[in-house]
Formats: structure tokens, sequence, C-alpha cells
């Protein structure tokens, strides 16, 4: 039987210590896990196996399924080493332990330690490199889809400032399709410290702003190019713009500029054509 | 003073009958409402009063603000004709009212009628025109982002098949940014029937696939060019894509594909420079 072949292992208490790190996940994620970070959906939990193996500080500690789900995801479930515990549950137990029911009945609890530091990151990077950065990004949606656009576009790294949210926030991840767990990032230090170290690196800076210099067309090949987006409606703040160069995406006058994350897919999408990235 | 200088109606009843349009707005979504929609936020309010006076269908029947909010936005609601009544209420009445706290104290209740069906629609579009078709779009954040790149891109007239969900709802307005209520658009019959009706009408159909044989940024001027998008997930079915020229968006194999309204934001972008149109 391929359930019993995973033979994970049942739970019917929600109160059952071996799962507490499931529990009441979507509060949860609003005050921060020490690194734990929650997996949801079949595409994501594939995506784990994947870093898990790959050894850049993320890990799998524990599984979790709905009991309805088990033989549809066994397969991935094995891509993990098996000290990974699997825990199996029915749809009332399930939603008890959750607290939530948007878990699509697949979830993997995670670690993420141990990972570079910005400037460790920076100073890794291939000499060709093409890298998103922002600052001030307050919404998960957004910096979920801000991941998923820099996987699609061949970002190397994303480096956000410490006022950005956390990318391994539950939402986020599952927003990004899992790209969180693929592409490499760090968040810390002051926008300004951020660009002071690109630079240095030798990277062109592009900030993204509706008032911007050179049509995003315009941005030349480079060997290394950051394109830099800011919050949410207010955009990069001044002294931010001035201290790089400047793009716009050129769109019809007198609306709101667009999203951040659908400005930075435009923007990255047309960056990597002209870098031969993609 | 200039609150009282708009003679707003107190409210203190969340069970007054005059703003009965207003009430448990939220669940009142998911079961349609007779052509009538609610309009949030400042930014939506100030559209609603544009669309208003365009007289394309749109009008605002009442508006309700958190008491709080009433000097803030005077100078929108003076846009409105004088019969459209401006209610106010404190916060425990307004959130008892909504039912729920996501209408950042500014709402209006407005209509939409008589607007031009389909095909007549298509017929009004000028001899130069940029259409966004979509079919099987379901969700009304997509629906919402989908408007907003259409209106910042220059597009004529956003066309749906009857399976997609409902622009007029409101959190597909409030993603919009007020795009829906400037945006012409019908949403009717089967995604086959529209093709036909824009082909008849002289338009090149690029349906967008991650399996298209062109890129973007290889699709010919036109005079009449429509970018079609498919279902979340999904995207477009091989019978609707056999009946199309198909167009991709590069990115990095081995992913999913973009999310339905950021392809087409980069797809309409794209479009929109190569026809001028921005």
């Amino acid at each position: 039987m391929a359930a019993s072949a995973l033979s994970p292992i049942r739970i019917d208490d929600p109160a059952d210590p071996r799962i507490a790190g499931f529990v009441s996940i979507k509060e949860r994620d609003l005050t921060g896990r020490q690194g734990r970070f929650i997996a949801e959906g079949t595409v994501v939990l594939r995506m784990l196996a994947a870093a898990h193996h790959a050894g850049r500080g993320l890990a799998a500690e524990a599984i979790l399924l709905l009991e309805s789900r088990v033989a549809g995801v066994e397969a991935i479930v094995r891509e993990f080493p098996a000290e990974v515990p699997v825990y199996v549950a029915a749809a009332p137990v399930f939603d008890a332990i959750a607290g939530f029911n948007m878990h699509r009945g697949v979830l993997a609890l995670g670690r993420r330690d141990g990972v570079s530091g910005r400037d460790a990151l920076i100073a890794s990077l291939p000499a060709s490199s093409l890298v998103l950065a922002a600052c001030g990004i307050s919404n998960h949606d957004n910096m979920g889809s801000l991941f998923r656009n820099a996987a699609a576009f061949g970002v190397d790294a994303v480096l956000m400032d410490e006022t950005s949210c956390d990318p391994m926030y539950r939402k986020a991840i599952r927003v990004s399709v899992g790209s969180v767990l693929t592409v490499p990032f760090a968040r810390e230090g002051s926008a300004a410290s951020l660009i002071e170290r690109l630079q240095h690196e030798g990277f062109a800076i592009w900030g993204l702003s509706p008032a911007g210099e050179t049509d995003i067309g315009g941005i030349p090949p480079a060997a290394r190019t950051a394109l830099l987006v800011g919050t949410e409606g207010e955009g990069l703040p001044p002294a931010i713009l001035e201290s790089v160069r400047t793009a716009r995406i050129r769109q019809r006058p007198g609306l709101d500029s667009l999203n951040v994350s659908m400005a930075a897919g435009i923007a990255l999408h047309q960056v990597a054509l002209i870098n031969d990235r993609i």
C-alpha cells in the first residue's frame, strides 16, 4: 500500500507535542519563529526537498499531511531524508492543529539558519550577476511576488534592507511559489549601506521610479546590475534616488504607479533580456 | 467648518435603512448585488466621481464616511452631484455596518447598468486599439491587477469570457485601484465566440502561453492587437491556443509559469511599447 509504505506517524490529538511546531501557524506568523518557517502546498514542499539537499542553510524538520493527501505527495515526501518525521492527521485534527484551512493539507516545518550574511552573500556572487535590491517592502504578498519574479528572470540574489518584511513568513513563501527557498537572499542593514556595498562591488544600480530618467529598455548591459525598488505607495526615498541612476517604466499618465512587484517584474524581465540572462 | 459645510447625514444606528446598501458588504460580495458595487478608499472614490460624470453607465448612489475621514475627503465628495447622499458614522457604528475593517473609512455604493454589451463595445473601439482578452480568470486579486495593468498600458477595453469572475466585486475594484471604473469592459459569452468576434473586427490576437511560438518582443505592430490570457494554473486551453497566434515571456526554465496578472503586465507593457501607445 502506497500510504503505509511511507510509514507516517498518525496524530489524533491536536495537542500532541510532536506536532507543536504546526500549531496555530496563522497567528504565530506574526510573532516570529526563531528561524523556523512553514512551507505550504505540493509545489513548495518539492522546493523545500531540493533546498534541504542543496545545503544552503535550509532544512526540513517535520512534515504534516492531511490523510487524504498522503498518496498524492508520497513521491515528494520520499525526497526528504528518512530522519524527517512525517505526520498524518484526519481533517478535523489537521484543522485543529493548523488553526485555519488554507494549507491545502500539505505542510512542512523548516528551519533556516547558518546562512550567509549580506556582505558575504554579495562577495560570493559571480562576476556576471543580476541582483534585486529592495527597501521598505512591508507586504508579504509583494515580497513573495518579488521572489517569484527574481526566480523567473534569473536573479542571483535578493537583498533587502532591515525595514523590509521577512520573506520566510508563510504567506510570502506561498506567494513566491517556493522561490524564497531557492533564491539566495539577505535582509539586513540600511538601504544606504546596501547601496554602498553594491557600488563597492562594481554593481550598476538602477533605482526604479515613475520619475526615473531612463526608460527600462535603455538600461545598458553590464556585468553586474542591481535593480532597486522601494516601498509600496511611497517608492524609493529622494535621498536614495539621488545616490543611484534611475529608470522608469513608461505608462499612461495620471494613474497611480504600478504595484511594486509588478514594476519589478516588468523591469527584471527587461534587464534580464538586455543582459542575455533569459 | 469644513466638515459641516458638507452637511453629511449622521447615522447612529447600524440598522438605519438609509445605509442598508452598505451592510455586511464582505459577505454580500459573494452573492451578487444586482448591478450594485462597493468602492473603497480615497483613490477609488475619486475615480468613481469621474466615472459618474463620464456617463458610461456608472453612477454613485450613496457615500458612507467614517467621522474622522470627512475632512480629508471633502474635496472629493464635492465632486459628486448634490443628490448623492453622504452619510457619516462614528467608528463603532461604521464597523457594525460594514462588518469588517478593511474599508479605510471611505465607502461608496455604486450602480453599473445600461452599459454596452460585448459586441457593441468591440464595435465602438477605435481603428487603432489594444484589447486585453481574458478567459477563466477566477481570482479577484488577479482580476483587479489585470485592470490596473490595462489602465497603465493604455488598453481600450478588457473583454472576458462568461467564466471569468466579476470585476465589479469590491476586492477586484480595490486591487485595480479603481481602474475597473475607468477601463471599458464586457464579460459575456464563450472564449471561442470572443476570439471569433475579435478576428472578425480585424484584431491580431496573441495568446500568452509558456509554450508560445513568438517572444513577446517579436509581436509585430498592428492597428488592432488583442492580448489573450487564460486561467490561473492551467493557462489557455489547447483548443484556444490553436485558434490564435501565440507569444511567450522568456524566463528561466523549470519554474512554474508567472502569475497571470504579472504575465499580462509584462506582455502589455511590451505590446504597448511596440505600438507606440505609451
